[in-house]
């Protein structure tokens, strides 16, 4: 893909956000792109590839926001893109920015590199295809802000083990503040939110606030999905407070 | 190794084609590169380096081809380049272009490296050493393309599983395309060639002709090499059509 | 990071040493950095994170030596840089060169990033905070250079599976240019020192003088790693010779 797009846009630079993101599991790129990408210059062109669907009637798409274009399939991996509002998505189309006759099975170098080459060379993206209305977007599980109790579930697991929570500080804020916090995942308690990492207890799994602005359930120096095997995406956890 | 080269050209830009070449994996290795240097701009020079000889009487070797150069060990590891033709070679054995007195063990960082950044600089290849006539090709299993049958062989699996075979599209196009298929690996009957990936039955290997030109045995959103465990490089596979 | 540091400099280039260092391995971070920075050409700004402590009390610094800058925790990760000597280090605590109001969970993208970014853009590394006198270092075993032994150990296990002692090949060359060399870990007599990987009796763990330098046992095309399962970092190794 890289020498596809570097045939194209001799001047182009590459960075790459995520080499590790389990084969087919679309969620797990849509939050891990949705984590970065606003930390990336005006103009970027992010290209994105899990894609189960390769060759089926799923859409090649680009998509344009106020600051960012993202090139890729259109089976969700853009959802934490489109829920900052804001953007417009086109269907690839035109075949003079695509490689024609190539496979069917390698969307990737065939049609997202040169899609993303072109529109980092200043290409138009009105002219990859028509505009489309309703671009594919994953259900993100919401938690639920209650009155004394928070209830939000696992959403991802990253590569140091941390459980990320859908549950957000920015929303929680206000509830946390005053008094004292119970914070329950898969049957254990666990102490927090703490301030960072290292203030953790040392061998037991703690929450503290994220560096994306959710809550994540880590270890000291180890691996919350080894602590608690039983947690995984999808998990409960709850957290109540005085209200 | 990048650190050497951006000492020698301070404008060279890199792009890792693949860090997951198994260990001493030669043919693997050759195979990455095979199916990935034809897409970069002409000019490139690529560096490869799998090398269980380092050290030994191997040779390091430049070869040029009509549009790129490529820097290794003479082991093999540019056989899918040599397949194109119209390629030269020559032994590196100018001390000026390498680092010298540094190590027996890393040959990449001392001798490929090097030669490389200064290949990029404009240094012409016939500088590096004497041409040679006779670099080193693995041998590349055959497949048979017969009446009635076409008999090939499991020669590389890739990153998400899918087994690649040796059975080129092109070369049987007119064969298959009048009647019915039938194809067996590993005992088993299996499905296709499908159009795409998304194509497959469920949970079921199939086949179809992957983004290199050869035929592939996969699994829709699964691992070919998981659900055929006995499946591996030299596996024989027969398809049988209406001739 | 990349997205924070391109940002601030548009015209950054960025080369990955490692992706691949054990979470909260510090020491392993800063041999892997050890073995590499050198390569690099004058004024290369080094980013570096291992980092069980983020978010405690551990400073963040900026450190400068003769050719070099080095940003990151102040946990012992630049250790093999210090044993050079000629080096200088301050905390880094102006505002103005990080990230503000973000986490407290991602130094790497708050701290380090920003002010490498900035001291790449020829930002004096003086004005990112107050100089410091005692940076961590972290204790490295030292070898012991004796009359008729050398006796060290395993400081490090690479990717290859080689285990890298910390016997150093220029001082020792005296003491083993003579005679008969006999050596042991983990209660098995090994080879060597030979000349190269490809010399080594096959099948067996041998030892020789690896490209940074050190003494290290490893297998042709295999991993001593995995024939000596009892040897690991700490594990000692015996070198008796005729004084």
């Amino acid at each position: 893909m890289k020498g596809v797009m570097f045939s194209i846009n001799p001047e182009a630079r590459f960075i790459d956000i995520s080499n590790e993101v389990p084969a087919h599991d679309v969620f797990h790129g849509a939050f891990v792109l949705g984590t970065a990408f606003r930390f990336f210059p005006r103009d970027t062109v992010h290209l994105a590839v899990v894609d189960p669907g390769v060759g089926s009637a799923r859409r090649s798409i680009a998509v344009r926001t106020g600051r960012h274009a993202f090139v890729g399939p259109d089976n969700g991996l853009f959802t934490f893109v489109y829920r900052e509002g804001d953007y417009r998505a086109w269907k690839i189309s035109e075949a003079k920015y695509t490689l024609g006759g190539y496979s069917t099975t390698f969307d990737g170098r065939d049609i997202y590199a040169p899609v993303a080459a072109y529109l980092s060379l200043g290409v138009s993206i009105e002219e990859v295809g028509p505009e489309i209305e309703d671009p594919v977007s994953l259900p993100v599980p919401e938690a639920v802000y209650g009155n004394g109790t928070l209830k939000g579930e696992v959403i991802h697991v990253d590569q140091f083990g941390n459980l990320i929570t859908n549950i957000e500080m920015e929303r929680s804020y206000e509830q946390l503040r005053s008094g004292r916090v119970v914070t329950t995942i898969s049957g254990a308690e666990i102490r927090g939110p703490v301030g960072s990492y290292s203030e953790g207890p040392a061998g037991e799994a703690f929450c503290l606030w994220g560096s994306h602005g959710f809550l994540e359930v880590a270890v000291n120096s180890g691996k919350a999905s080894d602590l608690l095997p039983d947690a995984r995406r999808g998990s409960e956890i709850l957290m109540r407070y005085d209200s």
